[in-house]
C-alpha cells in the first residue's frame, strides 16, 4: 500500500472532540447537552417545503444548474437589506457574498491571509470549529480570555503587539459559543479601536444574534467599521436551518472579491436551491413572525434550563445567565473534578462538554462545561439536570 | 482603509477566465458555446420535486439539521453500490464521503498533500477549476501533453521524475474537459503503472462518465488499484443537476478519514437536503431510466453539433468525434488566427473559449477553442456553427 506524504498543515488538523464524541453516542436513551444544534421545533420546515415546491415547479433549470460564485443575485441584494435592518452593517465600501456556511468565510479568509506559521488571535475559549480551521490553514494561535462582558481588553491588546502580528481577531460577540457570553457595547467599540489601532482585520461572527430572546440588540462591530477592517459572518443556519448550509458574508469589496476567487476553486458556489428558497422567504414570507417563533422556542428552552438549575443545584454549580444562543457554560465548584463528573454523568446516560476541550491550549484546568439547551427536549432538560445534581451531590 | 496583507497563496489564484466571461456575457441574443453546464433538460426536476416534498412533509428535521462531515450515511452505502455497478471500483480498503460537488475534492487533497512549492501534475490542457484550485493551495502545476487517447506516457513519465516527485496526478479519463479526449483501456493501465512505480497518487475525476451515448464504458484507473494510490472523484452534478452540489469520493480509508477532518474546519458536511434527496432517488425511482434520458439529449446535442460542423465547415476546422461529454476541441487550420476568429465570432453573437486558455501555460501557441453542446438549444447550435463558417471564410 502506498504510505501517503502530507502536508505540514495536517499535523494541526485534529477531529472536533464533539463531533466524534456525538457519532460514538449513538444510543438513543442518551441525553445529550453536549451538542451544538438549533432546535428544529423552529425550523420554518412548512415554509421551505412550499417554496422549493413552486420553483422546481416553475423555475426547475434555474434553480438546479450552475451558478456564480459570488451568490445569487437577489439574495445578495436581499442579505445586504437584511444585515441592515437594524444597524447599519453594510458599508459603501463592502459587498455581500453568499458562503456554504460561515464556516466557509473562515476557511477561505485564513487561506487568503495565513502563510504558513503566521498567527490568527481567538477569544479563549472559542468555538472548535474556527480554532480548527484556523489550523488547519497553517496558523498558530493565540488566545484572548473571556469574560462575562466579552474578551479581556489587555488580553487582547497583548495578542495584538505579540511576537508576531495576527492576521485576523475572531470573536463572536453575540452568545459566544461556547460560554454564551454576550460582549457589551463598550467592548465592543474598544475591540475596534484596538484592532483599528494595530492594524489587525476583524472576523466577526454572528451566528446566534437572531436567538436573543430578551434585552436590547448591541450593534455588531462592523456597525463601528469605517476602515475596512471588519468582515462579518452570518450563518443563517440558525434563522432558516443548518442542512440549507447557507451563510451571508460582509465586508471590504477588494477581499471580498478575493475571497470569490478563491471560492471558486473551493466549491464553485454554495447550494443554489437552497439560496433560491431564502430568497424567497425573504421576498414573500414574514421575517418577523419567523424571528418571534423562534425566540419563543429558544427562550423557554434556556429558561427550562436555567430554572431547573436553580432549582436543583443550590448555586453549587454557577452560571453566567444569558439573554439567547444555545449555550450556558456552568462552573464547578473547587475542588469537584470536572472530567470525573462528566464521567459520571454519562455513566448516568448524560453527555456534557468539557470546558478545557475548548481553549486553545486543551490542556490548561477549567472547571466549566458547555450545556446546549437548544437540542434536548423539555422533558430532557428536566432529567439532565436533575442527574446533574445526583452525581455532584454523590461528588460532595 | 486597511490595506490587507494577503498570504502567498493569493498571487497564484486566478478568476476563471470563463466564469469572467460568462458573466460579462449578459446578452440574451448571444449563442454560447463557451459555457460547461450540463443540459438542464435532463435534469430530473419533477423526481427532485417530489422527493423533497416528501421529505419536508414527513422528515423535515432530519432534512434540515446538521450533520455528519462525512456525508449522509445510506447515501455513503448507496454511492458504493452505485460506483460498483459497472466495474469493481471501490476496494475494501476504501472508503465513499460525500463532498460538495467534486472540486471539493480536489480542494481537500491538495490542501493534505501539498506544501507551498510542492507539485501537482495535470493534463495539460486540464479542467481551469482544477488547475486554479491546485494553484490556490501552493501547488506548481506541471503539465501532460494531451493526445486524443489519453496522456502522452513519455509526458506523464517526465512530469513523475522531474526536480520534484509531484504530490498528485490530475487526470480526466471520460470525454476531458476541455478536450472531449477519452483515454483509452491500455493508457489507463499504463498511467496506473507509472504512478505506482514512482509512487504518486492520482486523482481520477470522472464528471462526465455517465454521458457516454455510444461505445463501450472503459474501466476507471480506480479499478486497476491494488495500491490504495487512486482517489476516485465522481461528481453527481451531471447526472442529477449541479445546484444539488453532491460529489462522492473514494479512496483508501486513512486518506479519507483525514479528507474528513479537513472537511470538519472547511464546510461542516455537504447540504444535507440534497443528500438526502439523491439517497431517496437512488432508493425508490428508476436510475437506469433517468440515466437513458440523460443520454439521450446528449447524444441528439452532440450528434447535431458535429453534423452541423461536418456540413458547415468543409472540414477546414477538425475535430476528434466524442462519444460522451460535453465538450468538442476543434482546431483551426494554420494561419488562421485563433484570438482573431474568436473576437469575429463574438461580435457575431457567437462565444467560445480559446483553448489556450486551459493550459498551463497559458501564453503557449494552441489552434483549438472548446465548444460545448450541452447548453446550447438546437437552433443555438445550427446559427452558431454558421457563424462560425461565416467567420472562416472571411478570414480564409
Amino acid at each position: 500500500m502506498i504510505q501517503y506524504e502530507y502536508s505540514d498543515k495536517v499535523n494541526a488538523m485534529k477531529p472536533s472532540i464533539i463531533r466524534e464524541l456525538l457519532k460514538q453516542m449513538a444510543d438513543p436513551t442518551l441525553i445529550s447537552f453536549a451538542g451544538g444544534n438549533p432546535s428544529a421545533e423552529a425550523f420554518p420546515a412548512e415554509e421551505i417545503r412550499k417554496i422549493s415546491d413552486e420553483l422546481l415547479r416553475d423555475e426547475a433549470a434555474a434553480t438546479l444548474q450552475y451558478s456564480i460564485t459570488e451568490g445569487y443575485p437577489p439574495l445578495r441584494a436581499l442579505g445586504r437589506e437584511y444585515l441592515n435592518r437594524q444597524f447599519a452593517v453594510t458599508k459603501d465600501y463592502d459587498d455581500v457574498i453568499i458562503t456554504s456556511g460561515s464556516q466557509q468565510a473562515m476557511d477561505i479568509l485564513s487561506k487568503l491571509l495565513c502563510n504558513d506559521g503566521d498567527v490568527v488571535a481567538t477569544e479563549d475559549p472559542a468555538f472548535l470549529g474556527a480554532m480548527n480551521c484556523f489550523r488547519s490553514n497553517g496558523a498558530q494561535l493565540v488566545g484572548v480570555q473571556m469574560e462575562a462582558d466579552g474578551p479581556n481588553l489587555a488580553s487582547l491588546e497583548a495578542a495584538l503587539t505579540g511576537d508576531k502580528k495576527p492576521k485576523l481577531f475572531y470573536t463572536i460577540p453575540n452568545f459566544q459559543n461556547p460560554t454564551g457570553y454576550t460582549t457589551s457595547l463598550a467592548k465592543r467599540k474598544a475591540i475596534y479601536e484596538l484592532c483599528k489601532k494595530h492594524g489587525v482585520p476583524i472576523l466577526e461572527d454572528n451566528p446566534y444574534g437572531e436567538l436573543r430572546f430578551t434585552g436590547e440588540d448591541i450593534p455588531p462591530i462592523k456597525s463601528f467599521d469605517e476602515e475596512g477592517l471588519v468582515i462579518y459572518a452570518v450563518s443563517l443556519s440558525k434563522v432558516f436551518a443548518p442542512g440549507l448550509r447557507v451563510a451571508l458574508c460582509c465586508g471590504e469589496a477588494g477581499l471580498l472579491g478575493k475571497m470569490t476567487v478563491a471560492k471558486q476553486g473551493i466549491d464553485v458556489h454554495t447550494t443554489l436551491w437552497s439560496q433560491r428558497v431564502i430568497a424567497k422567504f425573504f421576498e414573500q414570507y414574514d421575517f418577523d413572525a419567523l424571528l418571534q417563533k423562534l425566540r419563543g422556542v429558544y427562550r423557554a428552552k434556556a429558561r427550562r434550563m436555567m430554572d431547573n438549575m436553580d432549582a436543583k443545584l443550590d448555586g453549587r454549580i454557577t452560571y453566567v445567565p444569558v439573554e439567547g444562543g444555545m449555550f450556558l457554560w456552568p462552573t464547578l465548584p473547587d475542588g469537584v473534578d470536572v472530567q470525573a463528573f462528566i464521567k459520571n454523568c454519562l455513566d448516568h446516560k448524560l453527555a456534557l462538554v468539557p470546558g478545557n476541550a475548548f481553549f486553545v491550549d486543551g490542556n490548561a484546568p477549567c472547571q466549566s462545561m458547555r450545556m446546549n439547551f437548544s437540542t434536548p427536549t423539555n422533558e430532557q432538560i428536566d432529567e439532565g439536570v436533575s442527574i446533574m445534581a445526583k452525581v455532584l451531590k454523590s461528588m460532595l
